[in-house]
């Protein structure tokens, strides 16, 4: 039996509005990583974090990097219990379309017992639990029953160069290397949901990314469609042509080779799949569509969790202002991606991507493809010996033991920390599907916050009790 | 034989430079009738206009339409003659991409003896050809030998709504009817191209336009492209879906019933446009195209001439700012159009192609097309009986007889004089196909554009020649 650590969930009850106080103040930094304008605020995201560290008394420094500065901090060693990493991110995506919004992204407004900011699910919310747990220890018991290392990036949402290359050994100075300094035993990660509102979850699975951009380019200029109409290929038709080439009429993705590495779904999985209950009409109500709509012989949730996809991301090229223009442009562009599952592998489905759309690209326009990041799928074994205690910990926080399941979503770094560190990784995602995390209108539920804190605190006791191997 | 004009064009000859401060000072006004943030400019270039008339003893007005002013005047009737209908239109493409202009769209520069400035071809410069033409002769003279009405609208690049209405009567005050003001013997209209540069045409031909935009919606907001991609349909992939089916391979446009009620192209016709000597190669290079496209079994200028077509003309949709978003869109868009030939009828092809698109627009999206503008295209007898004064009238101003050509352009307005007015147009292109009307850098060289003054001289007095049998 664990320790009991009720003293310390008293005092992160008293601490409740504190918190949120605590949230929105973070929130209101527009850490918009990818958009070289709001770089600044990024980097008051960044300081706020590190001042939050330092407050509690935790080390913790600015790694800086090619791009966006690593927030890391680490409490002491505590010997014979297993040292965990926490990873998060402080950048958010991009809010636009900016109209769409209720209230403005970064001006946080609690509605309905929800916290409305970009960034609020993903993650400064999720990230924030793990910090005010750690901050209500030490506040209780002036130390921690374990190490925890904490890893917040600033580059999550444009692919983690600055993480990639610190992890690859880049930054490493004289002292211990970064394998060495972030040697641990066990990962955790909330950057993702549970399954449903009051149905707490592990997710065992992740989907990869292949993402990218691609510029056709046709006449040296814009014609009018009149006097060239007939004579000159239309790069936006090109584009759009070359695009719809690459899914069948089946939904499957229609590159040659892109299925070889796939890792089916087992008959189990497909069984407690089809338990969890999923509501489609509820589903599609929520959404406001007719129809679902993906690879034939799949169930919606077999096809977001097992299977990849290919959408369009951003499309764009010719005259899209008001009125009518009668141009054959120059010049088309999209952006797409590809969710992959275990075990396909970014560089080679960008090889294969590659080949099929030179193929694709027909005779009087030219195409330019950029590869902008790649991450692979994960599947994290269930008998790793941490999955249990993070049960009984969430069991505790959410009244209610977790459901077992994959997510559609991407966290490359989980699949670079089992390369450099051979662990594994928990990812106990406290939002909900309906979140919003990349559109409009972002939410977390305050309720869910506080549970993930208290779910926290319990945590470190949990996993403390797992002796360390090391 | 017609009376000579060796005195005017001497008085035209010596007021050059004049000239070209007089189009400068048109083109410096940023008359973009399309867009309403320019609606001031737009009447500042109508109002120039209507001072140059006053300032030559022409009673000119401004008809004042739900849109953008028509600017009207008329030369007194001369008994016996011939009455001339002049049409241009004062409004001009947008500008955009404005990065890729040389030196500002509305500050006029003379580069290599041509005007470089938006509205310099397309049509500000070839209108002020008959404007000055006109000026000349009453300084000259001090009376025309015909009587000229001049409708000189504001609404060309964007679909002529206010014209249509004026032509339709809309705007009839208890005076004449527009019938009876506009009524004439043949239209004269400079807004297009002379076959090639020192080759002047007569245009006997032009192609229609059926212009639309569409919309198509998914989900109620944009989702993320992880833990929504594989259920949901993304509209930007529908849409790229179905324009791509709106082309077959052949290059054919694939809407059921779209080539029934196109005129063919004659065995005569073909015969004729192989003799112009058509340079597929010093196309292609001045395009930066390594080849040409369009339907199968036709050559370019055939295509361009004489064959329908099907151009996107813009397309948006999700994320297009700097980096990478995985979103899954909630809505895509584009503008597209189909260039008609005689005899297809736009509002038909409204009917077939919204009804197949709407087979197109898969489950869980739906779709809204907007009918932008439409018009017929349009073939002038070449026996009409100012055919070939006007033909000898070039011969002079340009010192070679014009070939007889057709333009993949579309002037609406000819099928409206046609079924109005019941006359012919008798279609003077001064402008060449490289000189950007609807790109960046358009211009209009100034050979061309004294050229044309000059023959707009000479032709007043060879159409006043012909005998008026109304």
């Amino acid at each position: 039996m664990p320790g009991h650590v009720d003293d310390i969930l008293d005092r992160v009850d008293s601490c409740k509005s504190q918190y949120v106080d605590d949230l929105c103040g973070w929130l209101r930094m527009a850490s918009i990583g990818t958009d070289p304008a709001f770089t600044p605020e990024v980097r008051k995201a960044a300081s706020w974090l590190k001042q939050r560290f330092d407050s509690m008394g935790i080390s913790a420094e600015l790694i800086e990097t090619a791009g966006h500065p690593i927030v890391y901090a680490e409490t002491p060693p505590v010997p014979g219990a297993p040292t965990v990493l926490v990873y998060g991110h402080y950048d958010v995506q991009p809010p636009d379309p900016l109209d769409l919004w209720t209230s403005p992204p970064f001006e946080p407004v609690i509605r309905d017992q929800k916290v409305y900011a970009r960034g609020a699910t993903d993650d400064k919310g999720q990230v924030l639990t793990h910090v005010l747990s750690c901050e209500a220890w030490l506040k209780a018991r002036g130390k921690l029953p374990l190490q925890i290392k904490y890893l917040i990036e600033g580059e999550e949402e444009s692919g983690s160069k600055g993480l990639n290359e610190f992890l690859s050994g880049k930054y490493d100075g004289k002292g211990p290397t970064v394998k060495e300094r972030l040697a641990s035993d066990i990962c955790v990660i909330s950057d993702n949901c549970q399954y449903g509102p009051g149905k707490p979850a592990i997710t065992y699975g992740l989907r990869g990314l292949a993402y990218y951009e691609i510029h056709i380019t046709g006449p040296n200029r814009d014609l009018h469609s009149g006097a060239f109409g007939g004579t000159v290929r239309n790069p936006v038709n090109a584009l759009c042509q070359m695009l719809a080439a690459l899914h069948d009429a089946e939904g499957r993705v229609a590159v040659p080779g892109f299925y070889d590495d796939v890792i089916p779904l087992t008959e189990r999985e497909r069984n407690e799949y089809r338990k969890l209950g999923f509501d489609e009409s509820e589903f599609r109500k929520n959404l406001g569509i007719a129809a679902e709509h993906g690879e034939s012989g799949y169930t919606s949730i077999e096809r977001r969790w097992g299977r990849p996809t290919f959408d369009i991301n951003g499309i764009w090229g010719g005259y899209t202002g008001e009125g009518a223009k009668t141009v054959l442009p120059a010049r088309a562009s999209a952006k797409f991606s590809f969710r992959l599952v275990p075990d396909q592998d970014p560089e080679k489905i960008t090889r294969l991507v590659e080949r099929r759309l030179r193929e694709l690209c027909p005779p009087g326009v030219t195409m330019e493809l950029v590869d902008m990041h790649g991450a692979r799928g994960v599947l994290v074994p269930l008998d790793n010996r941490f999955v249990e205690p993070a049960a009984r910990a969430i069991a505790g926080g959410f009244g209610k033991s977790p459901v077992f399941i994959r997510s559609g979503g991407t966290i490359p770094v989980v699949g670079y920390f089992k390369q450099l560190l051979d662990i594994d990784t928990l990812l106990l995602g406290w939002g909900q599907d309906d979140d919003n995390p990349h559109s409009p209108n972002e939410k977390f539920s305050l309720e869910d916050y506080h549970r993930g804190i208290r779910t926290s605190v319990a945590l470190w006791q949990e996993l403390a009790d797992v002796k360390s191997p090391r």
